[in-house]
């Protein structure tokens, strides 16, 4: 970073700014990650400025070209970057000066940097969001694919992480893939309220000069321009509304991983992850860990702290703009970048992961599992489902001092609790008979499961044509 | 509370539940405020079990008659709510088995708590956002009456709490709107995912029995039976999505607030709030506080950490269901009746500010507010933009030491700074021409405010119409 | 609660309160709980005022016994509560008027509502901090007698959830003990700032009244007066604190619970919770849910969401007291009625766990535990660490593949990846070589762990005595 | 970054890390932060190993030199970083065994990363709240200069941001001091937690070679060694702790910021910030924006962001060491930084905050401030406090009425309201009288203010001769 002294607004000021100052309150060193946005902004507003004749076609043209030179610097990494220019946007437009002189202080006529940035943000978050859905989709395509192969896998399911009743794995995989599905609806309702245009509002009131804030939103591929200009440039919903959406999706990637890094436990022995996924210990050579489900479980915490950063952050702040303001960016690159690289961990891992198909069922298999299937065959067979429900607690105390499943029982054992019961009982007690009799839409029975991935992948195909 | 012994679950177990955890594990205390909900969806459990022969209609017609028996009985008071029972659910279906026998245990045929309680919690949301976008709406239609009322009161807008440009009161009432406006949509972007049924769902894999989930989504107004059971008794996004929405919303109430409270102090004196939205000191007499401002600043961090409780109850959950998920209620139950309550506050109040337009205007007119009109005024005739902002600093500087705003200068103070400046100046340097100059979308000249009013008084009605 | 319309500060008025934001900002439905620690401060109130001479000695005796009968009042829920009254403060003010007469108004003379409830808060804080650490003490003293007990249980120790190395019983339990100690002292720490006294600081900025602060210090048992009027009205510091000390002991018993959920499970089967600290399912009858452990876990969010609650309610609030500042207190009582249940669900459930030494010392056996000390025992024959690791990463990759664990194997299938190894590898081998092996302070040994058993017991016992 | 292919527990692995996973769990991009506190616990660490005798006094010197020639490329900037190796710790050991060869590798004898990583993390706290110690004792003795220098300077005190009460501007700037001086209490607090030693825990069960932990923590100076290996490599409260003091200190900068803010707007104009703490605008040439106080409130955010990110972080996680725990440092790291630069920035602007007295004088004149001067002399009179508070009420609203302050009313106009007042009345309506009157321990008399400032001074001191 250079030393520069000449600034944007020193008119009225007797004194120059304290070094620490201008070092603690510039943010170049972030934000000139918004470069592209900002000279993508600046060649539209010039566009419109001649447009509506505030500059010639001459200056505008000059002033692209200069753009578009700088825009090359900074790609090939060439730019000095200058903290006492403060920010990206000054740091710009004094390059963009020495270039082309004169010319380039006529840029920022009929905008403030208040509504520029508010305008590079959107542009970011929209580039950004529309990267994110790539690997969203990807990761859901995975899913739907696996469950499809594994719609006949029996596993326990669990409710208090207690063997609950017998599912298949493909349905299991579709319960994640829901979440997903949420997430993405959620993530295309951010969009909209992000691609509307603030630029126009200039500091806060919007300007003398005859701008016509259509064309730039057009020229920008920005649905409208927004209504309101002390809004337009003190508006960071859009930051806490992806923030928000990125905390749930962080919680359910979260929960798949909990669940990864269980089934991966000697103890469950559920699945294999393959070891480009793992890595080991420097000090226990025998240890595989899971390392990428871990690490997206503990960056949860860290979107969830961005959610309240940006919350907090705009708690009773008073129009329009504040310096508080600035604050907003890093926490949202941050979290920009910690949704796509969890996306594309989970897109890369989950097609990968390979079931214990004998291990997953011989855990059905034992916890009777198939309790509910005999409360419902005493169900059907005329007992009252709260009797039913007692008559099998009462089974299952014996098999649990006698060490014995359900289905290890004979008739006769099973028929001190109740004389109902006879020998088609053992169907019940089958895990792929109890799967197979959850037949209804939502149900793990294999051949729903096979129809929900259709579905899912049918909804997936249409939004992508849609979006 | 009455003390009761009998449970859905003894069968299995050796020793009866500890008081102290009895009581800690309930949740009747406050789920029975799920009751309406817990009888609706029980009817239409019940008509649909009958549709599809589980029951017979003389079955369902008992108990929809018991049912409706109880719901008079809570309504009334009568109802004796007991802790042993657990929750809400059991202590219903106890009564429901007390008054009409056996047949009250098959209720409970093909569902579960799991999705009985996911189901009534829906259906309390569905409830509860309905009511609130009324008050939602009530304000928005406040704030926009009043803002186009005041489409041409001048006060000064602030950039820094520091005077920057004027603005109308209008203008920064529509600021305000906005951001209800976004409020508003997400509100109702979250009701397409709460308006989903859980219902069918069971314990966690689906049930055994024929039933058919389509019937009772129509017959409990849900837009479709949700697609997996696991996924659908574990999730609580919808509950997240709605804490969420709640805390942008709170926090756009903690801005105007914040600014309500700015205004009435002696210091701003820009507004008026009638007593009653005021109280007083009891060590003070002179004290009239805004109190009711302050109070929904205040309930800002009971939202955010009512969403952060949730986000925090669902990190690293596995699925299915887990006794965590019974912690959802009451943050989710404390935020509706914040929400409801803040927008009711809100909308009774903000029609009766009274603006104080001469303090307002003075206001304005002090502190060099129209500089930029003076620095556009330049460019207008010739000046680059960054060479006329150096110009006008120094004309500030000059008054800042002279006691004298621009518009108190003579020609020739003025003409010091720049020989370009002519007597045209004048007319650029009054609030009036300064406002009516930003005549663009979003700007905030009174004619522009005006029919931003009229937008937004359409799109309101426009959604009343198609909600 | 009674209808009245008499308040403290009508005097300015011209309008009454609107019913709606009369009972939106009363504050009696919640901090009527602070009534004992009101009365107790208004005693020492008027006694202090006494001995300066502005009150007599008959009006502090009048004043002392009516608020006596009060407390009785509400004791035995005789006390009629009036929302109109706004507060805890007016509502014993005004009964106390009743009662007595003119005597009762002098009570206020020196004080105000603001430095009253600041007050009692910190009263009803020290209060309910001494019965938490009764708590807290109760079940360090369980865990600490069971990890002796448990001193030579062998289990396995586990990184990233995967089989590490072995470890004892009492040694994890002495792990979750160490996190209660550290709990503790930060309990002990928040108390001392808890125990300063705000009274006299009047509505801001201290009274005219001839007041002894100290005297009022040492009637209710404080350590000083606080300093600076301004920051002793508006001072919540204490409340944030004991809400952080709160959320990292939720945390470490969230971290508990999730081992006492995995432990109950199927899979891991280590460890019995007794059947009064489980509930079961309505559905499924086999079911047996560590209900305790959950719901203590799902309770951590609700703790995390009142600190935020607290910090978001404080940043940025002017000097002195403002209404926000009502909303301290019930995420504050929630904050403690939540920690004092969930210790003592814990103090009551630890010293009954279980342990299921078979199935530990089995899981232990299996998974290559002892690999390290293999390295170990290489590392001692003169390999260079890095290289033992290296030659047991291919002894374990050898073991996968023949499904042998290191102590399985035949000494010449050992000495395949390393010609040191002899026949005294076996001793290192076993588990219980492995775990005495680690006999330096902080390690697993079991005379470790019995002597950090009994240096906790000291410590606490120390504490007990000094606190 | 250079790419290398040599990892520490490659032995049992098939199939090299995928290159975006090892970029994605790889933590040498931020921890190697803690470089030089790697270096000093491996000096300590190699040093008892030789006092034990696991290392030869050679090897010990021959790694110490090593160690320090390494210390000398990392300053100097020459060492090449290397994302494969994944951390700081096998970076800076892979270049050890570079340089020295095959003793090198004996360094990792008796530890672990697990141990190492906690131990590098508690030396790197140490040492930053040593620093951030230094800027809060220079800031709270700028801020007790200031209140010293201002003890006599007439303001308005405020509740509800309505003026309430005079008190001087040294009483509130020693309002903000005791915030600080609880900050600085926490913060040694902290200190104790963090300063204890879990070197020697190894991977999470301490190790089999015979070290000596008193010995390490003796020559790094740590209080103690860490009681329980599984608790020392999971154990981040001192972590969540200090983000904990943080929030609360950051808390308290944006309450003084937004103070500073108001008071620097043209409605209150009470002080004056340099220029050089202020920055202007890019298209307002009049602004003059109080950035620094703006920013410090802003990035409170960022703080309570952090404090979130870490409970959430270790909510759940069983014991030991989880690699989620990795996503401990950047957070920490982030707080450490913007505590010192907010504490910087505090230190250095407040001693240069200027008070306009005249303007502060004026404020508090008007607004009836000593409405509750007049009720206690009324009071003094024989009249009921309550009483007196009605009659003041009612002159208040005749004031309001009338246009004047209760000191500008003439005796018989006061007397209206009570036949009680007489001409001595007008000497407790002044200003001057007002404050003198609150002439207790921490009221706001000037006297006192100055006893105060000289009580902080002392503490101050006393603290700076014992820690």
């Amino acid at each position: 970073m250079s030393q520069a002294t000449n600034q944007s607004w020193g008119g009225r000021f007797s004194e120059p700014t304290d070094a620490f100052v201008a070092r603690f309150t510039a943010s170049v060193t972030f934000d000139q990650r918004l470069a592209r946005q900002d000279i993508q902004g600046s060649i539209a507003h010039a566009t419109m400025l001649a447009r509506v004749g505030v500059l010639t076609d001459d200056e505008r043209d000059t002033i692209i070209t200069g753009l578009t030179e700088i825009q090359g610097e900074i790609e090939r990494g060439e730019f000095n970057w200058s903290v006492p220019l403060e920010d990206v946007h000054m740091n710009i437009e004094a390059r963009l000066t020495d270039k082309i002189g004169i010319t380039g202080k006529k840029l920022h006529t009929g905008r403030s940097r208040n509504d520029q940035v508010a305008t590079d943000i959107r542009l970011f978050m929209r580039d950004e969001i529309d990267v994110i859905e790539v690997e969203l989709k990807r990761l859901r395509k995975g899913m739907i694919e696996l469950a499809d192969r594994e719609a006949e896998t029996i596993m326990p399911g669990f409710t208090h992480l207690q063997t609950a009743q017998p599912v298949t794995f493909g349905h299991h995989l579709l319960a994640w893939q829901e979440m997903l599905a949420r997430d993405h609806e959620r993530l295309l309702d951010c969009r909209k309220r992000v691609n509307v245009m603030p630029l126009g509002a200039a500091a806060l009131a919007g300007t003398t000069y005859p701008i016509d804030r259509h064309v730039s939103a057009e020229l920008l591929g920005f649905d409208r321009p927004t209504e309101n200009s002390l809004d337009a440039v003190s508006d960071r919903d859009f930051a806490i509304e992806f923030t928000s959406f990125a905390s749930i999706l962080l919680m359910h990637l979260s929960r798949m991983s909990e669940e990864l890094v269980l089934w991966t436990s000697a103890q469950f022995n559920f699945i294999d992850l393959p070891d480009r996924f793992c890595t080991g210990s420097s000090i226990m050579p025998q240890k595989k860990n899971p390392d990428v489900p871990e690490l997206v479980r503990g960056k949860t915490g860290r979107v969830y702290g961005h959610l309240m950063a940006l919350l907090t952050l705009m708690k009773s702040q008073p129009l329009a703009y504040n310096k508080d303001n600035q604050e907003d960016k890093e926490p949202l690159f941050d979290t920009v970048d910690t949704v796509r690289d969890c996306l594309k961990a989970f897109a890369d891992m989950v097609p990968a992961i390979e079931p214990k198909k004998a291990s997953m069922y011989e855990a059905a298999r034992r916890g009777f599992s198939t309790a509910t299937d005999l409360a419902d065959y005493l169900v059907r067979k005329g007992v009252a489902f709260r009797d039913a429900h007692e008559i099998v607690g009462q089974s299952v105390a014996y098999g649990l001092k006698t060490e014995k499943d359900l289905s290890e029982m004979s008739l006769d054992e099973l028929k001190q609790f109740s004389a109902t019961i006879e020998q088609d009982v053992f169907d019940v007690l089958t895990l792929e008979g109890s799967v197979a009799a959850r037949n209804h839409i939502g149900g793990t029975a294999p051949n729903q499961v096979r129809a929900a991935a259709q579905r899912a992948r049918e909804a997936l195909a249409a939004l992508k044509a849609g979006a």
